[in-house]
């Protein structure tokens, strides 16, 4: 579904390179306050789950894997070890604990995670993608990137500034999602959502005072949703690229929907509507 | 909608006092190893936004409201100290952080919440009631009970055991909606489901390895939800209760919803559905 629009490029030389589809680095958890030396700079992933899905998806990435002291007396640590062979080691609970909370007494550092594919979303057929404009809470971001996975959403944008990056506990979070559902970091978004509708995308903002219901709007084959940050919404340069402007019907006015909820239920109906 | 089933007294004696709409009392928290004087029995609600809620909503309801020491340099908790009048009294952080994480410096007892009404579901009309088999953690918990308060759900039945109880961080989580969407305990949630089916409601439970999917099914006006646990799904007494099992439609079927999305998808369907 080509747009009637001016056609640019889609390989503008201004494209932030972050946006490349590189893995993220988490970099602030990680340089807060921490010995340059006490944890190395990666893709830091935490929790059972989350970790056997990147043994699962992508054993060759893994760097090194991390078990809490006393490891043994657990089955499901044990079973971790198992796989992780020569890139174990042993650490003190603490040292975990400042990945994130919830690690379960685990963690891997890995090489890189899922690379978005212009290219993929460029080709004619159905895909969605999500620009999530400043989720300041990781644990959203996670939820945001598990449904997102089990909807086949084909990658999630953020912006640079000013929103959570994907966090140890955001990967842990999405369960295994981050391994299937590429991050991108690019700016404001802006450069990403103009780029997106040059390749034929429509773009769809949630917005609690658009007019159009979720339910009135037929989805096109390529959509891009863009979710607000939890209090303010998404900020005016990115509303300005917005298409339409759509909100969820809800019964109770005065109350909002979590933003992971949000993107849950849209997403959903997008592929409601794509089975028909 | 009356199911052709023989009918039953929708009074029946044997049904547990404990789902006839009372306020839950969080007893776990509240008695796990806290000083009887420490903390008064009673429904704990902590957080900005759920305090807010629960004046608005039922301000003569509200026995007693924490501040925490420093209270006066915040301009929300001054607000909160406006409403709160001769209730209010200064605590120690640490008191407000044995009630829950989260707690932004206030909490709040009150002495009632909202109450389900059987009369009102019992009528003719659109009627919406979830059925929690067994969530487990209170996030959880407060993240459906957020959605249900936007849907307009009736009621939220959860089990008496195994599961999260509507605690001080799950009446957070609800940010607001635990003062509008009644919480309903009763036993494994059989007696509930009966009676639910008694009154007219067609029961669903919400399972992995369902046949048909959320968007093959028509939905009547009488419509009961069942989410199950986190790990293991609905147990089986119940599962036998229900009049059919659905699935959401996945396009990685190794992942799994998170209750609390899945909760509001289904609930979002059933709006659709009712407003077509």
């Amino acid at each position: 579904m080509k747009r009637g629009k001016p056609q640019h490029s889609p390989r503008r030389g201004g494209h932030s390179s972050r946006s490349g589809g590189r893995p993220q680095q988490n970099p602030r958890r990680e340089q807060r306050g921490l010995k340059p030396s006490a944890i190395p700079q990666g893709r830091w992933c935490i929790g059972l789950h989350a970790v056997r899905e990147l043994f699962k998806v992508r054993p060759g990435a893994v760097a090194e894997v991390w078990l809490k002291q006393g490891w043994e007396s657990s089955e499901d640590l044990r079973q971790i070890a198992d796989l992780a062979k020569g890139k174990m080691s042993q650490r003190p609970e603490g040292l975990l604990d400042r990945l994130g909370s919830g690690h379960q007494g685990v963690a891997a550092r890995a090489t890189q995670g899922p690379e978005f594919s212009w290219e993929h979303v460029e080709a004619p057929g159905r895909h969605l993608v999500l620009l999530c404009d400043g989720i300041q809470d990781p644990h959203n971001l996670g939820a945001i990137l598990r449904t997102a996975w089990l909807i086949g959403a084909k990658g999630v944008f953020i912006p640079e500034h000013r929103a959570s990056p994907l966090t140890p506990s955001a990967i842990k979070v999405a369960s295994g999602g981050a391994e299937h559902v590429p991050v991108l970091v690019d700016g404001n978004l802006t450069d990403s959502s103009k780029r997106l509708k040059e390749l034929g995308f429509w773009i769809y903002g949630l917005s609690h005072e658009a007019r159009s219901t979720l339910w009135q709007v037929k989805f096109p084959e390529k959509v891009a949703i863009v979710i607000g940050n939890e209090e303010n919404g998404i900020r005016s340069p990115l509303e300005r690229q917005c298409d339409e402007l759509i909100r969820i019907p809800q019964v109770a006015p005065e109350a909002s929907f979590n933003a992971s909820v949000a993107a849950a239920v849209v997403q959903s109906e997008v592929l409601r509507q794509w089975s028909q």
